[in-house]
């Protein structure tokens, strides 16, 4: 069979995810840029054409695209959607016949040809044209053709077809089918809403927000400390699991086996008689109460993220209900979860290749639906390492078809691939190693991998110092200066990060042996004095950086650069339209001062070779005069950071 | 709808062209080293195997993959095809259940579980493999089971199912659907023929190997002139078109638009009353002579390669057989080739995209499998890029299924992505710029991309000095040390090079004013003495260098090192079993003596610190004691080349 496929080559599209199979991820406002390398043989000339649409709408928009680099076959544009949600973009490409025509006749004339052929030859391409325009512009193309065929001369026929009008009418009328036509694959793309790229979560546990340390704080609670949120600058209240807690085998104080009646059992162990997953723990108050919470914080512009774990406690209505969700031994008994020899007997994990799995993963997207329905627009899932990726795959789109604005935060801490390929199928931002990584060289490599490979078209690192199941090392029992400079890292690495309340305050006594705290609150009540001064306004400070520094609210525009002091780690955020740069430099070393020469990248910056500049450190308000690139920089751990903005 | 695809993802196998689209290129001999990552949720265990077959066969083959990189997800395994032509692999994965359950329920065992459920477990999944075993196989298991369950105690059980014969057996036939089984798309390979990689080419006019400069040299000529093309140490012998040259508008010496009645015409402009594309030259003789040739140079282990070139002259018998092939002006007159303003009246290029296209088509494939009827086995492709991308990947694929061991050159000088693409689709080798490279700075980045980036895998440089159309600027009346570097280069930079005859004899003077030889041999006939001494016995030595070194046989094992002068470039070639290391050094001045210090990457050269080794120059036949990398050399116009083994 002799093939009838294209003669043009479209390939190597960007941005693209596995040639297309996974959507590339922006945000609202952003700008699109497409390339691709756009060839066919010989030197007829082509054109091609950038198609984009929301999914589901049947029309496309076009968008001529560019010829940027003849020698390399580059071709370019953009488009900038204005709507969330998933779309698509493809491009088509054709032969532009009148274009190649126009190009050998003008060279034909100016060598004093006849051109008797060649203005027969123009004549029919306009002809053709005509046939495939809408009326008015058909009749127009007539015109002209009439025009020309009463010219004595082909030379001058040829003259008149080389006019701007008739080139412009002829050529906007190609022939848009066959062989001398192609088209590549679409490519999804979502476009999340801006916080999916920038924010400043506050993980709390609701419980914890109240006075009495012998019981559980309520939705009342939650809502009287919003303004506290908000005062230090979060745009985020996150909550672990806010759903009934298991009290069968319910864990003690420090993850102990034997609770007294007192302890309050770990969030994370869902479900009693009160109901599961579709329900709020009956300590904290009612569905109304919870909602009115999401209201109340909706007003102080902060969104509530809420704590997917799929696991139920052993009093789970679902055990009951559906036992064949569950992993079953052979005498039909319900099998707790392991990691063997260890045995969590307050968890039951579902089995999502269970006989009823449709059943299963219908109520899975339920639970998202539900608390969407309810206001709740951010979910942080529970180790979805350990459940189908193409489940996420399907529920992801499932639930962003009804509400596109809903983002998913992957806890995964796993192997790269694992966590990459449920940013891959749809998890909007993903948990990262950051938590562990505190030396220069490996922070280095870590943000250049997640920051500025192909991975951050599709995995937005959503970076937590700690969290209630990670107390990292460098923090245990540490100064302040060591939690100062964790944040400074937090908040300036990536434009999307999240803190642990607690933090604030340097709460760093671990259990011992362990990474993580002394006394976890998943275990028991807390109550904290929020009014110590911990380092409560440096986070302030760092958020309000954060807000009036559009380099910081960008993901990809990170640029490590060099400092003669392995303790020092210097780095830039430069905002795309190039009008904010900042200059980071963190002294790694929590305990001593630390100096050093920076190298400025002057064209990063913006900056002229041999001409002074201010950096204006921006947590301290100083100013300093610098000419030139290399820079001494001195840093304490009082004052373990400089942001710098660079202005001239 | 809820989604039933794999749990399993198999994602970034090696080797593979764009996602596996388009054919990895390797040759008869290797071995095909495959890698991929593959993973799935949670911790169950799964495994692995790679499946291969020739293109056609309905069996695969087999072969267990290797985790080699668990943290990255990486497996490996490699195969070697027996078989010249197209091949195709796969990978499949699948969980192993009874290896998870062995892994889970040993740690049990240990911790002194009674093992109760998992012993009944451990037996279903062996009843489950017994049912999917064959015959004895099963037969063998169900014994087990039955010696397993007259045990008394679970852990008893349990401990006998630990045993290596049983989970050999068990493991042997795991379930290899459903969800839990995944399997990539098939990945196209082309297994060449090795002359595909490592082969030395000459070209000859047929018409220039007698000795009267009024008249064609016969194929009797040709047959007595391959001693001296075996004598030199070539293997493949290359004839610029061979076919009856068209008379009309016949060009004289130098391209001139006046012939004489004497001059032989171009032997591109094809055709002419005593035939076309499937005939050889009048002048030169007969099919049966031009066969006796191609057995002739067989007996010395040479191939005979063609030249294809597609287009026609007037006086073809294609333009009276089929006007409707060519191009067409309004009047019905067929097209001659331009390139505004320049017109090529002797040549009439055919139209692929013609009304008749099938039949056109079908006449192009004709004519290989024609030629390689008679013994043909090599086609240099003329001009590819200026015809149908997809032509050629229907083409190629039509011709080397029944002929697998074609090879096909394509001359194409133009854009690298089209260049690139000509080798996607299958051209085994293309030519390169290698012709106008001359400086360190390029040569080294341009041999980088050529064997060592993502190219290599699909496109083979075969790199000419010259050829009849370029005589390059650092050759214009050039000294013997010009041409022993550019070949010096040609020789070692790729497995695979060609030497258009004359360069021996450092013919270097240019056409004023243009990249072409003066009085070319396209338009004259030409009569040399092949016994001047030029640089023949240099050209002698490189080809016995290049047979007796396997690392010059190989193409993707270039690697340049340092040296501290810009006019001396230095590379080391290593062969793949590490036995034959070569470190190559060529002064690219021509006219003056140039000294600098080399670099020897010890590492890559298998040379250990601090030990002495010998730098064994092939072509003086000296021998240099160095001890360390850092080297000094000194190389001359006269000697301007050093092609040292590295020996213990």
């Amino acid at each position: 069979m002799i093939p009838k496929g294209s003669y043009i080559v479209i390939q190597n599209v960007e941005p693209q995810v596995d040639f297309g199979r996974y959507a590339v991820k922006r945000e609202l406002g952003d700008s699109i840029h497409v390339k691709a390398e756009i060839f066919r043989e010989g030197h007829g000339m082509i054109r091609a054409e950038l198609l984009w649409r929301k999914e589901g709408s049947k029309a496309w928009n076009r968008i001529p695209m560019t010829h940027v680099n003849p020698g390399l076959d580059q071709w370019e544009a953009a488009f900038e959607p204005k709507q969330i949600g998933r779309h698509e973009y493809r491009i088509e490409a054709y032969t532009d016949h009148f274009a190649s025509w126009l190009h050998d006749t003008k060279r034909k004339y100016e060598a004093a040809d006849t051109l008797e052929s060649e203005a027969i030859e123009g004549l029919h391409l306009m002809q053709d044209a005509a046939k495939r325009a809408p009326k008015e512009e058909a009749k127009q193309i007539a015109n002209w053709i009439r025009e020309i065929e009463g010219l004595t001369y082909a030379r001058e026929q040829a003259a008149v077809m080389f006019s701007d009008p008739i080139v412009k009418a002829v050529c906007a009328w190609p022939l848009r089918k066959g062989v001398e036509t192609g088209a590549s694959d679409p490519h999804p793309l979502m476009i999340d809403q801006l916080k999916a790229r920038f924010a400043s979560w506050y993980e709390v546990f609701p419980r914890s927000t109240g006075s009495d340390p012998k019981r559980s704080a309520t939705w009342k609670d939650v809502e009287n400390f919003l303004p506290y949120v908000a005062d230090l600058g979060f745009d985020v209240l996150y909550f672990p699991p806010i759903h009934p807690i298991g009290k069968s085998f319910k864990k003690g104080r420090n993850n102990s086996l034997t609770a007294t009646a007192d302890d309050p059992g770990c969030p994370y162990a869902i479900g009693n008689e009160h109901g599961g997953h579709f329900d709020v723990c009956e300590q904290l108050g009612t569905m109304e109460e919870f909602e009115q919470v999401v209201k109340k914080a909706a007003e102080m512009k902060i969104d509530i993220a809420i704590d997917f774990a799929i696991n139920c406690s052993y009093d789970h209505p679902y055990l009951k209900e559906h036992p064949d969700w569950f992993f079953r031994r052979p005498d039909g008994t319900i099998k707790y979860a392991e990691n063997p020899p260890k045995k969590y007997e307050d968890i039951y994990p579902l089995n999502f290749d269970c006989k009823d799995r449709d059943a299963l993963w219908n109520e899975m997207r339920r639970y998202f639906l539900f608390w969407a329905e309810k206001g709740v627009r951010i979910f942080r899932v529970d180790n979805p390492h350990t459940k189908p990726i193409i489940f996420w795959e399907w529920v992801i789109r499932e639930v962003q078809k009804k509400y596109p604005d809903v983002i998913f935060l992957a806890e995964a801490f796993t192997r790269p691939r694992v966590m990459e390929m449920l940013g891959k199928v749809g998890f909007t931002q993903s948990y990262t190693y950051f938590t562990w990584r505190s030396e220069k060289k490996e922070l280095t490599e870590y943000f250049s991998y997640l920051t500025q490979s192909p991975v951050a078209d599709y995995m937005r690192g959503n970076l937590f110092p700690t969290t209630p199941d990670i107390h990292p090392a460098y923090l245990h029992n540490a100064p302040h200066s060591a939690f100062k400079i964790r944040l400074a890292l937090a908040t300036t690495l990536s434009s999307v990060y999240g803190m642990y309340s607690g933090f604030e305050f340097c709460e760093s006594e671990p259990f011992p042996g362990k990474e993580e705290l002394n006394f976890s609150e998943k275990y028991e009540f807390k109550v904290r004095d929020w009014e110590q001064t911990g380092i409560r306004d440096f986070v302030r400070d760092l958020n309000r950086i954060r807000h009036a520094n559009p380099a910081l609210q960008e993901y990809g525009n990170l640029r490590f650069c060099d400092c003669n002091n392995d303790k020092i780690i210097a780095y830039t955020k430069s905002a795309c339209d190039g009008r904010n740069t900042l200059l980071i430099l963190v002294n790694l070393d929590a305990y001593q001062q630390q100096v050093g020469i920076v190298t400025v990248p002057l064209e990063v910056c913006g900056l002229t070779i041999g001409k002074e500049f201010t950096a204006h450190d921006l947590l301290s308000d100083k100013r300093y005069r610098w000419a030139g690139a290399d820079n001494y920089v001195e840093l304490t751990p009082e004052h373990p950071v400089h942001i710098f903005r660079i202005e001239a």
